[in-house]
């Protein structure tokens, strides 16, 4: 089946990419990056015409301008992440076929206050732009799909931990940081105090809902095409702990507390919990414990990437 | 206080003009009518910063492709209904300063299946083209105000009835028709049973939705900007009862029952109750019965479009 991969350069797209059988995958990004079959930016007038000119049958959109850019600048937030999605979805209409679309939304959709578990029907109230965006993408993708122009299914995926790579700037970063860097025998810095709760997801399990989307019974969504994706409910307090128990005291002893008003502000704004029974009751499988999180980054990214391993005891 | 109405020649827009100062006020539409100041294509390039040249202080944003066309004209539809949104709330930002705008949503934001009555918190799933377009305007107006661009107000609001004027196409049409045409003397034609059950407002409310909207306290919202507006809800029998209360056995018996499975089937998916807390508190009034919404027709329409009238008994 051919496949196009949309922001195929990212953490998500190229491990995605890395499942996909390689003799007909298209993939897709507007930074250039080893492997890439276009590079181009997909909201200049013309440009998703041609990607969709060779009528992949399954397209994952995975493409964003991310969160903390989005807020930084609003013109390009926009045109990325609303334009560059409408036009995608108008290229596919006026193809006239009817591919699978699996679109990467976000909990960003969501904005406080929350109830204690956030359900299927809960208002999409985002507090930021990025969050607006994906909102107006899941609308799009079910009004699309709704049209017959295409088969759509968007994925709200829970903030991906452990992400691999650099500490990086994002206010959600420390939720990564504080395992990763511990597990790679550095100092992490913990700006929040230990209560707060967020909501999780492996890059494995990640890549399971975009592939199980991929080959998913559309008739059983209905109208509503978008799904919260199942997760891990984790306090801080609870990472650290099952970071203890997987890696060891002196390495849980490497993070530094160090509150930072300002991100505790951002943090206590997101979503904490959901109850994501339809994603559930459809055969999306997250993550069973934060530990379980955590061996899957030692797995995938710690024993991957140094020299000769041990096995694992 | 300079005002601008935007769709101005609708039914609500000529209402509300008629209720506030003609000094300093701006009638805007895309069918040139009686009083324009300016008819112009909204979502055609330079024509929203036209509109904002003058900078209004308090724009009502009333102009959409209604459902039927939208569902009909997929590009119209998008072109009017988002693109000249968003048109028009760009050219706000770029202009630089911070009007009250309030933009009249619908119920059409929601989709089936519902809960027995609608709350402030429950998802926006629309089954229409206009519906997406409302939500995605919606959360565009959100965002804008969040970020400081204007001071926005989005009014989700019920079914009008009883809709003075002919006759339409409109699937919700016989609402109104069925109070409508047995006042005037004349035959109804009811397509769906009795039990039926739908969210109604008098236009008489809906202009005090729309004024109360202009001189509300805005920081009352927070971040959620869209309200779904108070409203009574009736089945078509408790329609008819009304009727038959206010205007006579004689009357109620214009109203021929002549079901119509596509119809039915439309308006299956329609919201049939609400619990409007929200717009409750913050001083939104509805009619208080159905009855009333009757009276209301009689006094504003009938009345003052009749011959010299008897006084009310």
């Amino acid at each position: 089946m051919r496949t196009l991969i949309i922001g195929a350069a990212g953490m998500i797209g190229r491990k995605l990419a890395a499942r996909l059988p390689k003799d007909d995958l298209i993939l897709h990004d507007v930074v250039p990056f080893d492997g890439a079959s276009v590079v181009s930016d997909l909201s200049a007038p013309g440009e998703a015409e041609k990607l969709i000119a060779r009528r992949p049958e399954l397209i994952f959109h995975l493409a964003a301008v991310v969160s903390g850019e989005a807020e930084a600048d609003f013109d390009k937030g926009y045109r990325v992440n609303l334009d560059g999605t409408r036009e995608l979805f108008e290229a596919i209409r006026k193809a006239n076929y009817k591919p699978r679309v699996v679109f990467t939304s976000s909990i960003a959709v969501f904005g406080a206050p929350f109830p204690e578990a956030i359900g299927d029907e809960f208002l999409n109230a985002p507090l930021t732009s990025y969050g607006t965006q994906k909102a107006i993408g899941e609308l799009l993708l079910s009004d699309y799909s709704r049209r017959g122009f295409f088969d759509g299914i968007g994925l709200r995926l829970p903030t991906i931990c452990v992400r691999p790579g650099k500490p990086n700037k994002a206010a959600s970063g420390f939720f990564s940081g504080i395992i990763r860097e511990p597990l790679a025998g550095q100092e992490a810095v913990l700006p929040v105090p230990e209560t707060v709760r967020h909501w999780f997801a492996s890059p494995r399990a990640a890549i399971g809902f975009l592939l199980h989307a991929a080959k998913l019974d559309t008739e059983k969504l209905g109208a509503r095409r978008n799904l919260s994706m199942p997760g891990v409910s984790a306090t801080v307090g609870e990472q650290i702990e099952a970071l203890r128990k997987v890696a060891g005291e002196k390495t849980a002893g490497l993070i530094r507390r160090e509150p930072d008003a300002t991100i505790m502000r951002i943090v206590e704004g997101w979503p904490r919990n959901f109850d994501t029974r339809r994603a559930l009751a459809l055969g999306f499988r997250a993550d069973a414990a934060f530990e379980d999180i955590i061996r899957i980054h030692i797995e995938d990214e710690v024993q991957k990437s140094s020299a000769p391993q041990p096995g694992r005891g």
